[in-house]
Order: C-alpha cells, then sequence, then structure tokens
C-alpha cells in the first residue's frame, strides 16, 4: 500500500515498480555459495579456544598436546600470531586475549587444523592456567568508583581503554563546563550534551514524568555465521580474503593494518552474504589472516552459532532514565536523561549516538544529557540495525506516553504536537532538511485499527479468550549515514549494460541499483547486470550500512549510467547521421524521435563502440555527504495472558517515510523484517548471564528468536516525502523499521495491563513479575 | 642509444626514462604463478588424445577401457563433449577431430582424471579405429586441381572450410575482373591486390629480376606452454577461466560462442603470462571450458612441449615468388607476386595481409599480386610476431638485392630512393601518414658497421679463421593494431594511483601504462600501481598483440589519469581554498604553485576524497582507430663456414622508428627479443615432416631455437618520429624487430658466399647444398 504525499517525484519507467530481486532464484535454489562454502586447495580449518571464565588472569598457556593431534598445523596465542598491534583497544586488532580474559567467550588461542574434526580436537587440548578475577557485569555497578575493574591490564597502563570511541561521537554541548562527576575506570566514554537550561526547563514545566528502563545484549542474529576464508594467492604476493562482511575496502584497511602490510597485497573479494544487519562490519578478519598469514595456507574460520554468540558482538545492553517536564498544553520544556550503554570488554559502544537519538525526535528548548559507555566483562557489543535506537526509543516512547496519560493528552496529539519538523534545530545546531514525521503520524492516525481501536481491543481470537488486548504506538527515527560512492558501467556486446560495484549486496540492494540504472539509460531492469568486484578494482564503496546503499551509493550509478548514455547517444548520432538531441533510447534500441524506424540497436552500439569509436565505459562519482534522515510510526495490537505473562501480537502497521520507494517490494520486505526483528526485541531476544557471566542463552535453544507464529500480519504504509538528495527521492530504508517496536509492544502492553514492563525483552517472567508487584503495590 | 629525430616531442618527466619493470622482481624470483600453476579443491587433469596420422578417416574411438582407468572421471570425442558448433571451420570452436584426423596431432578425445598420470594412462587406452588417406603437405601441390582433398568431410558438405579467413583480409584490386584460375579446393582463401597496370610497367621496367623463396613453419616458443584451468563458479552460476592467453575478453567469447552460453556466465580471470608471440589469441580455451562444463569441476589442460609444438599454432610456412622491373635509375616500376601461404588444417593464414605486406614499403605504380590460403594436412597455423611479415619481407628484401645487383645500385641508395614516405598512397587507397622508413635507413647507413663494412669484413674471431664474412641489411616494417579501449584508475587512501586495465600484461606494457598514469598525474611511477581486472568488470580492452597495447591503450590511460587529475585539483582546491589553475601536483602532493608551503598530501585528498567530496575515480577512453605504421633497418655481420655451411652471427644493428620511446628500457629488450627471434627464423627454426606428414622437430632437440651463444651483441637504435595519436608520440614497438631479420641474414649469406639460400631457416645443410649447387652450376 503506497501512499504518495508529495507529487513532486519525477515521472519514471522502471523506479517504483514492484521488482523481483536479481539474487533470489539462486538464493531460494541453495546455488548460492557464501564465504563458508568456498574453497580453496590445501584449505585448513580455524577454531577458537574460548575463555570459559569472564574474567581471569592467563599465567600460561600449554599448546603442546594440542601440537601433537594428528592434523593440527599450528596453534596461535596472543604471542605467537604476531599481529602488529597486539595492544590495540580494538577486538578486530587484538583478537586474542593477552595475560588476561575478559568475558566468558573471549578468543584465548587459535587452532588451525587440516580437518574442522582435527582442530576442535586440538582446541580440547589447548591447557590454558587461568587465575579468576573478580567478574563486573551489571554496568550500573560496573560505573561505581569503588568498582572491580573490568580490566586489569589496561588500568595498569594507564587505562588505554578508557575513553576509548564514545568519546568521538556525535554530541554537543557546551565543555567550558567541567564534568567532576567521580567514576570509575571502567567508564570507556562520555558524552554531554546541552541545549538551553535544564533548570529554567524544570522551572516551567506544569507536568514531569522520570522513567528508568533496560535492555539486554540482542544478537543481529544473521542466518550466516561469522565467516571467513584467507589464502595467499597464487603468487604469494597478495593474501585473497573472502569475507562474509559488510564493507569491502573495510576488511582490506583492517586486515592491512593488523598485519602491517600495504593495502595493495590484500585482497578483498566479493562474496554473497547471508545477512549481517549491522554485525559484519569488521570482526574476525584479521586473526584469520593473521593465520593463514603465518601458515601460508588459505585458512577458513566459521563460527558456530554458539561461538557467534559468545564471541559475537551484539548490540549493548542500556540502562536509560529519562525526566521529561511539560507545559499543560502539551509542549515539551525539558528533557534530561542519563543514557548507560554497556560496551561489553571493548569500547564501542557510541554511548553518544544513543544520546543524540534520545534528542531527535520532539523539539524541546531545554536538554541535558550524559551518555555513559561502561565496560563490563561480557561480550564487547557491535553495530545491530540503527544501533542504540530501539533501546532509546524504548526509553523516550514510553516515558512520552508516561508523560502523556499524566497530561491526560491524546497520544498522537502530544506526538504531533511536539515533533520535528522541517526548519527546526537539531540538537548537533544544524537544521532539519524535510522530514516526514508528521506525515507518518498522519497517515497511522487514519489508520483503521487506530481509528477503531476501541472496537478492535473487543476483537480477540476465541483461542485467546480471557487474555487481556492493548494497542500501542510509538514513532521513531534514524539519521542515516552518508558516504561518497563510485561506480563504473560498460555497455556489452550484446547490448546489456553491466553496472560495477565495490558495495556488498544487502537486502536486494543490487536490485535497487538495477532498476536506477535501466530508468537512468533507458532499457528495461533485466537488460542490467549488477557486478560486483574486488577491493583490487572497484568504484570506491563504504560498506553497506546505515540505511546508506541506495540512498548514497545510487546517485552514484545513476551518474555512471548517465555518463554511459551520453556515450551511446554520441556514437548512435554518428551511426544514424542525426542530432544526439534527436535521439532517444526506448526497448533496446537508440532512435530518431519521431522516426521510428530509423533505429539502431544497443547490440550494435556495443559492437561498433569497441570497433570504430570508443568502447562505452561509464563513471560515476556521488558526494553525499548530507543525511536524509527517516522516520516511523508504528501501531500494534497484541493480547497478553494475564495469567501467565505470554503475548501474542495479533496486527501490525508500520507507517515510514521512505523519501521515495526505488522498488516498492523490497521496501515493504525489509520494513517486514525490521520489525520481525524489533519483535525480537520487545519480547523474545536477550543475553543472560549468571552471576559469574557465564552467558544463558549461547544456543538458540536458550536465546529465542521470533518463530513464524510469533509474527502477526505486518501491513507496511509507505510515505513518500522526497529526500533532496537520494536517487529519485529516496531515502534510508533498512534501520528504521526496528526502531520503534519496542516502545509500541511495551506501550500495547500498558494499555492492555496497566502496568509497565521496563525491562525488555517482555518475557513472560517479566510481564507476570510487572503484574505482581503492581498487584501487591 | 636514442637518436631523437623530431625535436616536437614534449618535455616529460618519466616518460622516455629507463624504467624497471614492475613485474620483474616476482618473475626473477619464481613467485609469479603461472595459469598452470593455479589449483582448485577437486582439480582435474586433462590430456589429448592425438592422431598419429596426418590424415584419415575415423571409424570408431571406443573409450571403455580407457574409463576403466582408476581415476579417470570421463573421456569425451566430438560426438560426446556436445559443443554448439561441432561444424565450425574454426578450430577452437571444434577442437576435436569430426569423423576425420586432418593432421599428425589432430586432437581426437580428451581424457579427464584426478590426476595427470591416470590422464595419461587413459591417453594409451583410447581405442581409435583410423583408415589413413592420402597425405597433402606441399602448399603448391595442394593447389593443383587434381591434388588429393586435405578433408574429405569439408568437401562432401559442400566445401564449408574453403573460403575461410583469409579472403576478408586487408586487400585491395579491382574486383570486376573475374579471376578464372583452376584451383583445388584446397585453396581457403584467395586475395588479387592491383595497383595500375603491371603490363605497362613492364614495359617500362628496365631490369627485370624474378625470386622465389619459401619458409617453414615456425613455432612461437613462448616458455610457458598453452595453459588453462576452468573451474565452475561457487555457485556454480559462472565458468571461471584462468587462461594463459593475450586477450579476455577474446576468450570469454571464444567460450561463449563454442558453449552457446551468455557471456556473462563466463568469467575470465587475469593471470600472468609466459609468453604468446600472437600464439595465444585462442585455441584451446573452448575445449577446456567445455571438458569443465560437461563435468561441472575444474579441469586443467596445460600442453607438454611436444604437444605445443604438435597441437599448438605456429607461422604458416610460405612459398613466394616475386618479380620486380625498375628503371634504370633504380625506380621500380612493376611489382608482381603470388604468395602462398600454408595454412595446415585449418583456414586462418591471412594471405592478404601477406600481400599487403609486400606492397608496403616501396613506391611502385604498378602492382599485381595473388595471394592464396591453402590448406594442407599439417597443423593449422595462427598468429605469429608481426603474422606472415618476416616471410614476405624474407621474399622482398632479397630480392629487392638481387634487383640492386643487376642495377648495380648501391643497397640503400635504391631503398632510399624507392622508399615510401608520408603522404604517398598506401596499396588500400588511402596515404602514409608520417613514418620513419627513411630516417631508420639514414641512421643504418650512418653506423660504423656499416661506413667501414669493408674493413669489418676483414675483421673474424680467431676460431673461426678460414670462414667467410658477410654483411647483410634490410628493411621492413608493420602496419600496426589499433583498437578502441577504457581505463579506469582510482586514488588509493595511501596517496597513490591505482590503473585498472583489463589488458593482459606482456612486454612490460603495464609498466609502461604505470610510465604514461605517472606523467599525466605528476607523481612517480612507483606511486602507480597497475591491476587486472576479471571480464566481469574490466574496462574494455583488446588483445595485447598487433604492436598495439601502448599505443591504443596508453591513450586511454593517459585520458582516466587525466580525469582523476581534475578531480584531485577539484578537491585539493577547495582543501586549500586556492583556484585549480594555480594548483600543480608535485612529489607527491598539490602545492599552490609559487607557494611552496600551501599545499595538501595526495593521501590527504584520497581521504578527504572519501569523507567530505567524491571519490577519486578517472575514467578514459580512446578510439585510436588509425594505425601509426613503424619501420625498422637492420644490419648484420656474420662469418659461415664454406665447409659445413655453419654460420655465426657477429654483430647486430637494428634501426627502429618506435614514436617516442615510453621505456627505452623496455622498448630496447623488445627490439633484442625480437631480433632473437628473427634470428630463429633465419638460422635454425622450422617444423620438417616426413613424406607421410609426421612431424620431425616435435620436441626442442629436433626444433631448433636459437641458444644464448647463437644470439650476438644486439644494438638497438631508437629513432623517435612521433606518432600523431600515440600516447607521448609512441608507436608500436613489439612486432617490427622480427619482421627484417631472415631477410638481412641471407643477403649477409649472400654477401659472404655469393649464393643465395632461398628457403628459412638457413640450416648448415641448406647452405652447404646452396654452395653445392652454385659449384655444380
Amino acid at each position: 500500500m503506497t501512499q504518495t504525499v508529495d507529487q513532486t517525484a519525477q515521472e519514471t519507467n522502471f523506479v517504483g515498480k514492484r521488482t523481483r530481486r536479481q539474487d533470489a532464484p539462486e538464493k531460494l535454489m541453495g546455488r548460492t555459495r557464501f564465504a563458508g562454502d568456498i574453497s580453496a586447495p590445501g584449505l585448513l580449518h580455524a577454531r577458537l579456544v574460548l575463555s570459559p571464565y569472564a574474567h581471569a588472569t592467563i599465567n600460561n598457556i600449554d599448546v603442546s598436546e594440542a601440537l601433537n593431534v594428528p592434523g593440527v598445523v599450528a596453534v596461535y596465542t596472543s604471542e605467537t600470531l604476531e599481529m602488529a598491534n597486539p595492544d590495540a583497544t580494538s577486538r578486530s586488532q587484538a583478537p586474542l586475549a593477552r595475560g588476561e580474559a575478559c568475558w566468558a567467550g573471549h578468543p584465548v588461542a587459535i587452532v588451525v587444523a587440516e580437518t574442522e574434526a582435527a582442530a576442535e580436537d586440538g582446541v580440547a587440548l589447548v591447557d590454558v592456567d587461568y587465575d579468576p578475577l573478580p567478574v563486573v557485569l551489571d554496568p550500573v555497578e560496573a560505573m561505581r568508583p569503588n568498582s572491580p575493574l573490568t580490566r586489569l591490564h589496561a588500568s595498569k597502563e594507564g587505562g588505554e581503554i578508557a575513553g576509548g570511541g564514545a568519546h568521538a561521537a556525535v554530541g554537543s554541548g557546551d565543555t567550558e563546563e567541567e564534568e567532576q562527576e567521580e567514576l570509575s575506570a571502567n567508564v570507556s566514554g562520555k558524552t554531554h550534551m546541552k541545549l538551553g537550561d535544564i533548570e529554567a526547563g524544570w522551572r516551567e514545566a506544569e507536568v514531569v514524568i522520570e522513567h528508568t528502563v533496560s535492555t539486554r545484549p540482542v544478537h543481529q542474529s544473521y542466518m550466516e555465521s561469522q565467516s571467513i576464508l584467507v589464502s595467499p594467492s597464487p603468487s604469494g604476493h597478495q593474501l585473497v580474503v573472502w569475507p562474509s562482511a559488510q564493507g569491502m575496502l573495510g576488511v582490506r584497511s583492517d586486515i592491512s593494518e593488523a598485519l602491517n602490510l600495504p593495502e595493495r597485497q590484500i585482497r578483498v573479494e566479493s562474496v554473497p552474504i547471508g545477512g549481517a544487519f549491522g554485525g559484519k562490519f569488521g570482526l574476525i578478519e584479521p586473526l584469520a589472516a593473521a593465520a593463514a598469514y603465518k601458515v601460508r595456507k588459505p585458512v577458513r574460520l566459521s563460527f558456530t552459532r554458539q561461538e557467534d554468540l559468545l564471541a559475537g558482538n551484539p548490540a549493548p545492553q542500556a540502562v536509560i532514565t529519562l525526566k521529561l517536564g511539560a507545559k499543560k498544553d502539551g509542549t515539551l520544556v525539558a528533557l534530561q536523561g542519563k543514557a548507560i550503554f554497556d560496551s561489553g570488554a571493548y569500547p564501542g559502544a557510541a554511548a553518544g549516538l544513543g544520546g543524540y537519538l534520545l534528542a531527535s525526535t520532539y523539539r524541546c528548548p531545554n536538554v541535558d544529557l550524559h551518555c555513559y559507555e561502561v565496560l563490563t566483562n561480557k561480550v564487547s557489543v557491535g553495530a545491530y540495525r540503527a544501533p542504540n535506537a530501539p533501546q532509546a526509543t524504548f526509553a523516550m516512547e514510553t516515558t512520552v506516553n508516561k508523560l502523556c496519560e499524566a497530561l491526560e493528552m491524546d497520544l498522537l496529539a502530544f506526538r504531533k504536537h511536539n515533533a520535528f519538523k522541517e526548519g527546526d534545530p537539531t540538537i548537533d545546531r544544524r537544521n532539519w532538511p524535510r522530514i516526514g514525521l508528521l506525515e507518518c503520524i498522519d497517515e497511522l492516525e487514519k489508520h483503521p485499527l487506530w481509528v477503531n481501536r476501541a472496537e478492535e481491543k473487543q476483537k480477540l481470537p476465541t483461542e485467546l479468550k480471557g487474555w487481556k488486548v492493548g494497542i500501542g504506538i510509538s514513532v521513531g527515527g534514524w539519521p542515516g549515514g552518508t558516504e561518497p560512492s563510485a561506480a563504473a558501467c560498460r555497455l556489452e556486446s550484446d547490448g546489456t549494460l553491466s553496472v560495477v560495484l565495490g558495495t556488498v549486496d544487502l537486502t536486494g540492494s543490487d536490485t535497487s541499483m538495477a532498476l536506477i540504472a535501466a530508468e537512468g539509460l533507458g532499457v528495461s531492469p533485466d537488460q542490467v547486470n549488477v557486478v560486483h568486484d574486488s577491493t583490487d578494482t572497484m568504484p570506491y564503496s563504504g560498506g553497506t550500512g546505515g540505511s546508506k546503499t541506495t540512498y548514497a551509493m545510487g546517485p552514484a550509478v545513476l551518474s555512471a549510467v548517465r555518463d554511459a548514455r551520453q556515450q551511446i547517444l554520441n556514437i548512435a548520432s554518428n551511426m544514424l547521421e542525426a542530432a544526439e538531441a534527436d535521439l532517444e533510447i526506448v526497448e533496446g534500441k537508440v532512435a530518431v524521435r519521431g522516426v521510428p524506424n530509423k533505429s539502431v540497436d544497443l547490440k550494435e552500439v556495443a559492437k561498433m563502440s569497441t570497433r570504430r569509436f570508443e568502447p562505452v565505459y561509464g563513471r560515476g562519482r556521488a558526494g553525499i555527504t548530507t543525511s536524509s534522515p527517516m522516520f516511523a510510526a508504528h501501531l500494534v495490537k497484541l493480547a497478553v495472558d494475564p495469567d501467565t505473562g505470554d503475548v501474542k501480537v495479533l496486527d501490525y502497521v508500520a507507517v515510514q517515510d521512505v523519501g521515495r520507494a526505488i522498488n516498492p517490494a523490497e521496501v515493504e520486505g525489509q520494513i517486514s523484517g525490521g520489525v520481525t526483528q524489533g519483535l525480537g526485541w520487545a519480547l523474545f531476544e536477550g543475553y543472560e548471564y549468571d552471576e559469574n557471566g557465564q552467558l544463558l542463552t549461547p544456543t538458540l535453544m536458550d536465546y529465542a528468536l521470533p518463530h513464524s507464529f510469533d509474527v502477526p500480519r505486518i501491513t507496511p504504509i509507505l510515505v513518500e516525502i522526497p529526500s533532496a538528495l537520494g536517487p529519485f527521492g529516496a531515502k534510508g530504508v533498512g534501520e528504521p523499521p526496528v526502531v520503534p517496536v519496542a516502545a509500541a509492544v511495551a506501550n500495547a502492553l500498558h494499555d492492555a495491563l496497566g502496568v509497565r514492563v521496563t525491562t525488555i525483552p517482555a518475557t513472560p517472567e517479566r510481564v507476570f513479575n510487572a503484574l505482581y508487584e503492581a498487584n501487591q503495590a
């Protein structure tokens, strides 16, 4: 269902039409081969020795017995792997524990063997002498000045780990005022965002609400686990890398840095990827590359699902307290908050981004947000679809609902009253471009499930008799990534067009590129073939992620295709003896406008171009460095069993401003996928630990992903407020759909039960406890 | 030694400087891996069953015993290999004999096995039932109407084979006059070139000379034999091909046609190549691809040296009769000739090109040349460095010497009097551009070995006492190939430039491209990295050959680099806040002219380009479709033992117009290599057959390549008459050096002995026989 709010979008022939994904047949038939499927002559298999302790000194690692296992070729520890930056604060640069294991799952050694089985046997025989240390698990406790340290080694060497990534994150705030808070060295990053005068805000506020929520680490749960094959090139001159990764040049840089090799000695090949969701921006590549470089043979490292849960890089746990103040008329006047993101054993939780997101939905003149990145003895974290946005939005949108309750104000009316719109100042002192937040809320408000919410609450499947029904809403957004990009295209001798990219295909982005190229050239999308190049030769591309591929690479593709089109018209003009301006490309031919029988096939143009003219070879460059923020408004109906806390989601409506849907089928697919993952955050998924830091959810039997029967009908509604920069007005699509889900579900639970579940996932136990506590109170 | 005849050449910093080849270290250290070195998981090895008969009907092929050999996976014949065009007249399209073996060495079946040894055992057990047929070996005999046919099959099906490639070759001549010559169906191509009125020429001529020469098939003798690995891609969707081939897109087309697969289902990867010299423009690729496609596994086919001699594609044997008429003052007035090129078992000897070359050195108003391509029961032929030019030049330049003798005219004076110069009409009715033929002769004339030739003839190493000394000269040329080309380039984050090509690197062409790119950008050549791409994504490139790579690809590289330079200046202008016009690139920096401390590193530009601007990505296209013909003048001193006919070459001077030497070290290397190969033609190399068509020279014990002690000092002298089209004035270099050698040597032999050896190679036996016959006469 597409609602075109804006009519300025240009007429198109292919863009905007539902199109099948070009990669679908191979994937559906099981013919796609992923990184873990690739082999090489003399292939060796790597497996990791993981620390069983959440925190321990490593006194000694004895590999001699492991080396005696038939088939085991080598066992490396951080001492013997000889990576260039063994003391780096980046997990991928220093992947093996050095003197100290910092979480249960911390890789301590890598065993390389001729078979997977031999490698496993080797792992079992690596003898590590550990001395257990105090374990720090709760990020709030970890911040206290008297907390045990999560890493002794770092503190000894002057707190190298502290002050990592998050300090540099997006932020604002006056810095003249020095914070004097006393904090543990476990705090690895701090950001303070300020706007206006928060005290003045409290004075102006007539209603004030405070609310605290918390989340658990959530795994990206890509179907394909972390996998990579690294092999010396036939000449031994290059390391060739087939990674399951979201960006190829990023992997090249990571390995170059980790092995101290020039980038040109590393070639990353394009491999189809079985899902990533932000979790494959670089983790195991330097480790596998170092092992292959040492043994001078091809090495494959493929995580088991358990290893991926224990030693992947899930989304951070967060604890967020918000305090909102509003005037009686619903005008928001004060926003204060403390957001703690648990980064696990290494920095990188981008706490500042969490704060930025808290301040990026509603206009508020007085803001005071403190964001902390805290180290604990848990697995270190990575990006996951709209990083930190589900957590921040869960906090904000449940607090806003509490505020509306206190104000006795309609949930949508409050949101419309305060929602950012074009021209409003952003927290980082810029101005919002044309955004679709209000339009999304408007669409949601018109939806029958909202309009008839009173009647809807009475409708319940017979098998759920006695369950309580709730309807909840939430809005949420994502600023969107940007990156300069380049693309090339080539007219083939059969008249088709090859678009050459360095982008990793995710979520059907190739098909969107084909649509953009087809539209730009004037041929049908099945005449366009998107091909991927290695890092040696590819046009520049950043990683696929940040909802930026179509948005930021699309313009480069369009520019390359327009370049090629101009070249084609020039050649055809010679061949047809007609002015370029009189030519058009229709149905695989260049024709003189109005003279239908005066035309030449693209196939002929291609052939002549390499005989008598110049080969048709288009080049496009795009410098998209300004984002086009995206917003979504979600509406959910669910039922909850008050006796058990069991929740069943019954219906879901996801309104989203996509700028322009290049391939509506795919855009809707992304929204459905994002909502499904959001339901995981809301109700099912979360890392749980025992008091020693042992992961209690290390398999998919324990870590609960939503099953197909947990997912209701999802109705995506596309709003198209065109971006001034994206191709044909397109904005990013991938991240927003996951953002509001947990908040919408939590709000619906409150609607059903009258109590708030403040920790997600809202498992039956937590729902039950919330009801129980409310009854006790 | 470089003689710059022309001063118009622009000042350069890198172009024209002797530069080490970028590929040299890997090759010298034995680290380069060629097609035959590449492996793949589950690799199978292919070996061929070759016909032991030069001509035979194949009644039956029984593969059952071969299939019983442990490790043999499959045995295919033309019936079971299921190629798309089994009746094609192209050897590569129809590689296996179909009912009839047409030369001793004709592949009859292909055995695919797990090991090379098993494949060989399988080959031994393929039971082929042959019925021998009459064998036709002499091309002159083969032309007679009553000659047995070299191929019964074709004649039955209406002479499909006849009328193949050569008809379409470069030619001219009035076609209104129908030729009524009665010829055997073995004649597969005919070209008649006419200019003026030959009868009028004879009437005008005061001296007329006729001379007949013949040559033998000569093998390209690349160090790396014909080799290829073909493998289904991991997904099975593509065939991936690692060929030892001169052109990648050509291989892709050949396989696409042979297997009737879309081109995009074939990916040809760039592989270093161990020499080619024209012999690797496509031969075994479809055969290997068909086998891999059938077995769905990787298949490697690597010829042994013997297979390469028996079943490669050597240069054609030729029999050429020339009749020249001149006026007493040396003006050439009539040129008549009959040139027969023996194409072996398949068409493709390009006889017309031989005729074109005969008419492309000297001005002559009346020309009448008949060229024939004739089929015999010998291995079919291919291109070899300046195809047909060594043969044609051997004929022309020895005949010219005979004419000079009759005219009592100085050898160089006659040549200077008649040599083509700019503006003269070519045989194909165009005009000669600015060429360096006269300038080369001038340089030769000034050389001490020529100036002091009388004294030089007295100088003889003591160990050669009693040997006769001769000094010979010859000129020769090559029209040069052309082809539109494209190139891309990318600024790397370390500030270096990657030039992306689809060209196969031969004879150091990559280093020349690096020099051109360095010059175009303003960085040193070691900051330029030439990288090769696969056919999926590479910028368009034809095959490396025809002396056209630097000439025709160079401008595309230059254009790509200038495009990138403009992009760099644009970004730097923003970074430096200076006008683009005021910027220059010096020593890896963009600097404001005259303000040395106001500059920015290319590294910084690169980094900023992918953050705040557009990635630097240059694209070049060139449509070089006009050739810049090249000429050479050679001078040789040799000694010959009159008792044995043994010849020792003592000194060699090779003057060549190279337009502009991009890398003089490499240009001189190519000249030395070409002269060395020419000495092979002149004195050592040639296929010899017995009367049954059995090759008597199927190994390097029998087929005599020049050894290092056979090769004298070679002095290359570079003349630089710039091309209007080549980069920095460069012309092709590779082919001319082989062209005049055999003629120069034959002329020197005559100078030494007073007798003419009319068949090359001038083996001791032939020299001795020539002397013996002269004495008998």
